[in-house]
Order: C-alpha cells, then structure tokens, then sequence
C-alpha cells in the first residue's frame, strides 16, 4: 500500500506492506484523515520532545525506534471495511464506514496508533482497527465530517471538563480546529457569552461562523477582560488552545477570581505561572488532551443530527503526495484551519 | 490596647487605640490567635510581594500603605464578645465566644482582617467583627481548639475540592499545620490510603497521630511512588502544601495519569512546569487558599463534635511580646507545628 511515511522530518510516499488484521480487528481502507495540530507539534519538535523525555527520565526507546524505522501518523479517520481478522464479531459489515478512537487494543494495553510502525496511522492506504472501538457512520454523514470525530471529542471533552453552569462566560484563547471545534460545543450547550480571541483575522471570522458571540485580536486586546466586561462577576471558563510561549503564566495573571482555565494548547517546553497569583484566586487549571468513549461517541452523533457547523473546519483535501505542502500550508492561519488527506488520490 | 506591630521585619508592642464597633459589628477581646503560615511568608516576603505586584500591574497602596504605617496581623482567631455596635443583631450576647471567617463586611466589599491598618487582626487585645459572620464556640470547645477553625476550614476545603472517590489515594506534601489538618480531614472522610511526606522526622510522627497511614522522607524517596505502590491503579490526589522552590513542577512529572493537584503551598515566585507532560496525563491542578462560610462552620463543628483530633497540632502558646522569639521558633519544624499566641498574657 502507499503511506506518507515521517522520516527526517519530511514525509515521503513508499510503498509498504498492507497491514493484516489480527484476531478482534479489521482492515480498513482510508477514506479521510485530519492533520492534527499534534501532528505538526511531533513534526516540528520530536527530536526536542525526546531530548525532554531523556531528561525526565522517561522511556524513549519506543519514541527513537519509531523516528529510526520511519512513522506513519494519522489518528482523526474514516474508513471502509475491507477485510476481517478472526473474531472480528458480527457487528460490522464489509463495506461499513467507520471511525474509532486512535487505538488499537492490545494484550499489553491499548497502542496509539501512528505512534509506532506496528500500529501504524492513516496517511496511508490501509490501516488496522480494533472492531470492538469502531463506531459505524451513519450513511448521510459525509467523509470530511466522519474525520472530524477525533478533534470535536476533545472539544466535548473539554467543555465537560469546564463543567460550566447556566451564567457562566467563555473565553476561547486560539482559533485553530481545536478552539473553532470547543467554540462549536459551546454554542451547542448553550453558553450565552463565548469570547474568541485569535491573532488571525481569517479565524476570527471562522469563530463567529462556530458560534462565538465576539472576536478578539489578541495582539491588540485581551479576552479575557473583554469577556469581564461582557459578563460582569460571571464565572469565567478560558480554553487555552495555542500552546504559545508565555500564555499560561499570562493567563493566570488576568484570570479573575475562581476562573477555570482548560488547557489543551501544546507548549514546546517549560512555561512558568506565579502560583501565589493563581492561589489569592482560587484558580483551576485542567490539561487535556483525550475523551471518553462516550464523549467521543457524542462527536459524531452531533455531526449526524446536524447539531454541529463542521463545514467551515474543513479548508482543504489533499492526496498522500502532498502531505508536505499541506504541513507548510498549516504555518498560515489565513488560508487554512483543518486540511483532510485523502490517500485514495 | 497592646497589640505586636508589624514594623520593618519586627514585632513591637504598641498602645493602639481600641478599636470602635461601628453598626453591624461587634468588639472582641482576643483569647487566642495562631500564627499562620501565610503569616510567615508575609513577614519574610513582603518587599518582594510588593514588587511582583507592581510588576503585574496589581494596585500596590494599600499593601505599601499596610507596610508604611504597620500591620496587626492574625486571622486564626476565638475572642470574646465585650461591646456591641448599633444593628448588631439579637443573636450573640456580651461573653460569648465567637470566631469568625477573616473578614469584616463593609460597603465597599468584604475587607481582610489584618491585611490593612483599618482592620486589624489579632495579634493585639481586642478587634472588632461582623456580628453576621460570627459563629458562637461551643462551651466545651477549649480557646485552643477554637482558634484552629480558620485553617481546619482551608482542609475541610481542600478535601471537598479534590472531590475524592472511594478507592482514591491521597498524597500529602508537606506536613505543616496545613498539610496536617488535610491529613486529618482525609482520615475523617473515610480516605484508606494517607502517605504523607516531610523532611521532618516530627512533623511525619505528627501526620502518622493524624491519620497518615505512611510516613515518607521527602529527601529519600518520593511520597507519589510510594502511594502508587501501596495502592496501584487508583487515582491519586496530591495536596501540596509546602510552597518548595520547584515542587509544583516536580509533582507534575510525578503524578500519575489523571492526578489531581490540590495546591495550598505559596512558592514565593514564579514556578515552572512542562505543559506537555501535564496533558500527556490530563493533569488537573486547583489553587486554594480559602473556603466557603459552609465550610468554615464545619471545621468548627468537627472540632466541637470530637472528630478532629486537634491536639497534636498546637505546640506552644506566647503572650504579645514573644512574636518574634515565636516566628524564629517556627523556622524549625522539629519543635513546632502550631504557635498560638494569646495576648491576655
């Protein structure tokens, strides 16, 4: 099969062996896959992300292999079931569409898949699954949205971790996928006063297309006094999306009183706060980065009962040959916010 | 009145005028009042409180002007009541014994006793209160014990936010008057796995009297792995309660998968932590320091009902004039835990 294979920090189209579903999975054949903000992280700074794993005293062995063999990535899918291993169970059918959180089960735990060359991910032709974690997509639901699942279930995770109460104001700190996607959920679960804040005119745009009641340019203002003074004394939520050097600990100084900070921005390495600050506010910080099975669930049964704006997240399709320049597109927040890769191309 | 002012890193004891209830308030002669941790860090890091202020752009008068002019400090307090201010209610009768969340209701807002010349703590004779905020104390409950509520409320707050599960297990760092009192609310709570950790061999005999089920050397072993070990696959919640210079982001690489980070602990400056890691994990961290009026009362009612063993906790009581020996004495925490200071003597 064909794969985008991660080596030397490009990725180059080869030709690998197609894989074959052991018991209790299936093969399926890639009809979509997002390129995940993590994505570009892993591209951009493994090399640093094992240097800090050493320091920490962590395993990087498995990490080193993968970089050395060559890594196929890709964990926000849909495919259509080609083949069955044994003990696959009735429930699929050939042909079926499905999605399926990023892991394959395994007698030593669950493997994320594109994290290692046996569970490989799909920028590729063929992947395996683990029946039991596939979900069947509904017949209307069109592939670009079926592979929104993933990123939107972290977007239902996040506002459930936010546990936010009628009154209670947001503020959306970057409005990549993951911020336009938390801005969406928001919207959904009927949060009246949803602050956006992006350097990018062009998301700021796409955040009052999700629902965000207004739209902040972070160089010029902040949010989060923008939404103090939109929502006087509520109790504030702030999704930090971007991971940018410096937010956190800026985050906790303007936070006002018992704010709830969710974090899902990835930062490249160390970031400070001033605890005493964070303490005379009685702040909560929750990083996050996976959801529940049901939460993931939830994601595309909004997508299938029309609940949730997709189509404006998807801003491009590109075939395995042009992963590279889809990665080089992403550096421009005024031209894309989700790129799909279609191996099938 | 006598009262230990707070002048220029000294104690000194003044004649001030006694204070005047004012409608609303009532006046008490203090019986006791523990010196707090915050207390400390106060007299120790004032200046430097002041600067990291200014640099934030926080409004500095009225600390400055609280330096300037000095300070009475204390706001772990029993008294008894002696004068009433006009309006100050039906409820409370002259003699008796009253402790009150640190605050004195005003139009302007709640202000902090002791934290401003106007109303000042109880570190001197006599205050003056909020006849509304003020709980009566028990007869039976000794003036000790009583002046213990204030920070037995920051426990009873700090376990209500980790909102811990059956089958939970907790980590306590730091086994100061804080982190003995969570130890000792996490007992109370049914929790069946306590580690505590100190450098201290005192302190850790004092947590093991108040319901620790291991006691850990902070400098040869790490309290998280030992909790891991003694109960494998639970959650953790880890209370830090020392402020150490690089234990939040210590804590950080520690905690295991979904540990929640109950934080008391006031680091003096800025504090770093890998937000990578933090995600990886779904880390939650929650600043506190104070607790709700529901709380407060029931820190005073476990006293009252005998379920909080309180007396380990308090090792020495001194008149006005021995502040300063106190406040030495408590930089070495093989002697001291509590300090009360009763200013009748």
């Amino acid at each position: 099969m064909r794969a985008a294979v991660l080596r030397e920090h490009r990725f180059q189209v080869e030709d690998l062996p197609t894989p074959q579903p052991g018991p209790g999975q299936v093969l399926v054949k890639v009809r979509a896959c997002g390129i995940c903000g993590s994505d570009l992280h892993f591209f951009k700074h493994a090399d640093h992300m094992v240097e800090q794993a050493r320091k920490l005293g962590a395993p990087t062995a498995e990490l080193e292999r993968g970089l050395a063999t060559g890594l196929v990535l890709g964990h926000e899918f849909v495919g259509e079931i080609v083949a069955f291993g044994p003990d696959a169970g009735q429930a699929l059918k050939l042909g079926d569409r499905v999605c399926s959180m990023p892991f394959v089960l395994k007698d030593a735990g669950p493997a994320l898949i594109g994290s290692n060359p046996e569970t490989s991910g799909a920028y590729a032709e063929y992947m395996v699954l683990t029946a039991a974690l596939c979900l069947k997509v509904d017949a209307a639901i069109p592939d670009e949205a079926a592979a929104l699942t993933e990123p939107l279930g972290i977007a239902v995770h996040a506002v459930n971790k936010a546990a936010m109460q009628p009154g209670d104001v947001a503020v959306v700190i970057g409005c990549g996928p993951i911020g336009l996607a938390v801005t969406a959920m928001l919207k959904i679960r009927g949060v009246s006063t949803i602050v956006a804040s992006d350097l990018s005119p062009r998301r700021r745009a796409l955040a009052l297309e999700m629902g965000a009641t207004q739209v902040i340019d972070g160089r010029q203002e902040s949010a989060v006094m923008a939404a103090a003074q939109a929502a006087p004394a509520a109790r504030m939520v702030i999704f930090e999306n971007t991971g940018a050097p410096g937010m956190l600990g800026r985050l906790v100084v303007e936070a006002p009183q018992n704010a709830k900070l969710v974090v899902s921005g990835i930062a490249a390495g160390e970031e400070s706060l001033i605890p005493l600050v964070a303490i005379m506010k009685e702040l909560q910080i929750s990083f996050i980065i996976y959801y529940t099975p049901e939460e993931f669930a939830e994601a595309l049964a909004l997508i299938r009962d029309g609940k949730l704006n997709w189509k404006p997240l998807v801003t491009g399709t590109v075939g395995l040959a042009d992963v590279n320049d889809a990665f080089k597109a992403l550096e421009d927040p005024e031209i894309h916010a989700k790129i799909l890769i279609d191996p099938r191309r």
